[in-house]
C-alpha cells in the first residue's frame, strides 16, 4: 500500500504499469490510512505523517530530500530514501555547462550581432586559466565536474565533511572553504540543502570570490542569501549568476531577479530524473523493506542526505 | 629570416620575443625576396609564392591548412603545416557544446521566459536518446566527441578513410556515409576543406538527417551548400543550424542567414589556436627544417589536412 503525491502524469504512470498490483493513494491531503507503508513524493507537508501510522519509508522523487525531511512531524524510524540515476548527473552537467559557456563564450554578444547583422569577431580565451569551483561532490557534482574537465576548464570542488576519490583537488570543511572560493571564477553550488547549508551562500562568502565571478546555483535556493547575491551583482564584484532554484517558487513576480540583465532565471528545470530509473529504485526499495534488507541511496537523516 | 602576414598584432610580438634574431618581413604583398625560407601566415594570396624563390615551409597560423593550399602557385616541394594544440580542441568543444546545449535545452525559451517574468518549466529530455554525428576525428574532433559523451549524448563520427582507435562508433567512407547521416540528430561538421569535401553537404546530404536534426559547422563554409542548407531549414526538415563559417567571409549583409531565427550566425569564432604553442611549434619547425629533420604537423598536401 502507498501514497503518492504532486506528481507528474507520467511518473503515477510508470508506477501503475511495473506494479499494477499496488495500491497508490494520490489524495495526500485527505489520506489517513493505516495500511499506508510508503510515501513517494517531492514533498511532505506537515499534517500528514501523524496520520499514517505504519509508515515506514518516505522516497524523495527528487535527487533532495529535503521537501521530506523537512516535514516537522515525521517520526525518526521511517527511513527516508533519494532519487539517484545517472541521467540526473549528465543533466545537471548540461545546464551547468551552458550556463558556464553562454558567459565564458559571450553567447548574448553573439546573439545581439546576429540580430544586427554585424560581423565583429571576438576573441577566444583559454578556459584552463579559468577555475571552476563546485560545491557538492556527490553523484551528481562528479558528472559535472568531469564534463567541465572535458570542456578544458580547471575545475576543483569543496565538500562539507569527507575527501572522496576525486579526478579534481578538493577542498574539505570550513577551514578550507576560503581558499575554494578565492580560486572559483565560476562558482557551481550543488549542495543538498540542509541545516547547515542554509544560508551559507551569504555576502561574506560570495565577496570572497575572485572579482567578475560568476555563480551558478542549481542545488536549493535557500542555500544563497538572495539579497546579498543581488547586491554583489549590482555593485559589480560579480559579473552576473544563472539561478534555477529560489527561497520560493515560483519566483514571485516582484523579484528583482526577473528580467536582471546579468542574471538569468530558468524555472527549476535543472535536471529531473528520468521516470524508468527512478521507479523501479523506489519499487525495489519496497521490497527491500519488506525483507528487512538495506535500502538503496538512503538519506542520513541526521545529515540531511 | 621569414615572412608574415595577416596577423594579429599578439602573435608578432609572440614571434619577435621568443625568436628576438628572427628576421620578420610582414608586408607580404611587397614582399619579393630571395632570403624568405619560411612565411607563417593564415592565406597565401596567388603572385606571392613565385617571387620567394627560397621559400620551403608556409606554416598556417590555423588548424586548416586550406588557405595556404589554395595558393595556385605554391610549388610542389614547399612544406605546409598546420596548427596543432590542446587548446583548439576545447575551444572547439565548448562552442559545439554551447551550440547544441543551446538548442537541446531550448535556451532561446528560457531567455525569453526571463524577460517576460513568466514562470513555465519544460521537460528535461534524455541526451542518451539522441545522436550527435561528429564529420572529421581528428585531433579537434576526438576532443568534442569526449566532451559530448561527457554530457550524456550518444556519440558517433564520421571519417573519409580510416578509423582511428576512438573511444565512439566510427563510419568510414563514402559507404558508411548515409548510415551515419541518417543516426544524426545533431551533425557536427569539423571536416578539413579539400578538393572532395567541397559541397559535400548539399541538399542530398543533409536530407538523409532525420527530421529535426540540427546543424552545426565549424569547418570551412565551403563544405555545406549554404542554398540547400536554408531550403532545409526553411522547409522544416531541419530544426535549426548554428554556423560559424561562411563560403565567403565575413558574411555578406545579403545572406538570407542574418537575423534567422532558427540559424545563428557567429563570425568564425568557435576556435582559435592559443599563441604561444603555436609560435612554439613554428619556431621548432624551423629549427627542423635546418636541421633536415621531419616536421611537426605537416600537410599532406595530396589530401589537404
Amino acid at each position: 500500500m502507498l501514497l503518492t503525491s504532486d506528481f507528474v502524469k507520467s511518473r503515477y504512470e510508470a508506477l501503475r504499469s511495473r506494479a499494477p498490483g499496488l495500491h497508490v493513494i494520490t489524495d495526500i491531503e485527505g489520506a489517513s490510512d493505516p495500511d499506508v507503508t510508503a510515501l513517494f513524493a517531492f514533498k511532505l507537508p506537515a499534517g500528514i505523517a501523524p496520520r499514517l501510522p505504519n509508515l515506514r519509508l518516505a522516497a524523495s522523487v527528487g535527487a533532495g530530500a529535503d521537501g521530506i525531511l523537512s516535514a516537522p512531524d515525521l517520526p525518526p524510524h521511517v527511513k527516508v530514501t533519494r532519487a539517484v540515476e545517472p541521467g540526473l548527473g549528465f543533466s545537471m552537467a548540461q545546464f551547468v555547462s551552458l550556463q558556464i559557456l553562454r558567459h565564458f563564450r559571450s553567447l548574448p554578444a553573439m546573439e545581439r550581432q546576429h540580430a544586427a547583422g554585424e560581423w565583429k569577431r571576438m576573441a577566444v580565451l583559454d578556459a584552463s586559466q579559468l577555475t571552476v569551483g563546485i560545491m557538492g561532490l556527490g553523484s551528481i557534482g562528479s558528472v559535472v565536474a568531469d564534463a567541465l574537465l572535458a570542456l578544458g576548464f580547471r575545475v576543483i570542488a569543496w565538500t562539507r565533511t569527507s575527501a572522496r576519490k576525486a579526478r579534481v583537488p578538493v577542498f574539505v570543511g570550513e577551514s578550507q572553504k576560503d581558499d575554494f572560493l578565492a580560486q572559483s571564477n565560476y562558482l557551481v553550488c550543488l549542495l543538498p540543502f540542509t541545516a547547515e547549508t542554509k544560508g551559507t551562500l551569504d555576502h561574506a562568502s560570495l565577496r570572497k570570490l575572485p572579482k567578475d565571478s560568476f555563480v551558478v546555483n542549481v542545488a536549493r535556493g535557500g542555500i544563497v542569501v538572495e539579497d546579498d547575491l543581488l547586491a554583489l551583482v549590482d555593485e559589480g564584484h560579480l559579473a552576473g549568476a544563472a539561478l534555477d532554484v529560489f527561497a520560493s517558487e515560483p519566483l514571485p513576480a516582484s523579484s528583482p531577479f526577473w528580467h536582471h540583465e546579468r542574471i538569468l532565471v530558468t524555472p527549476h528545470v535543472a535536471a529531473q530524473p528520468t521516470v524508468g530509473p527512478v521507479v523501479e529504485q523506489f519499487l525495489e526499495n519496497l521490497q527491500r523493506l519488506a525483507q528487512g534488507q538495506p535500502l538503496l541511496n538512503q538519506v542520513d537523516r541526521s545529515v540531511g542526505y
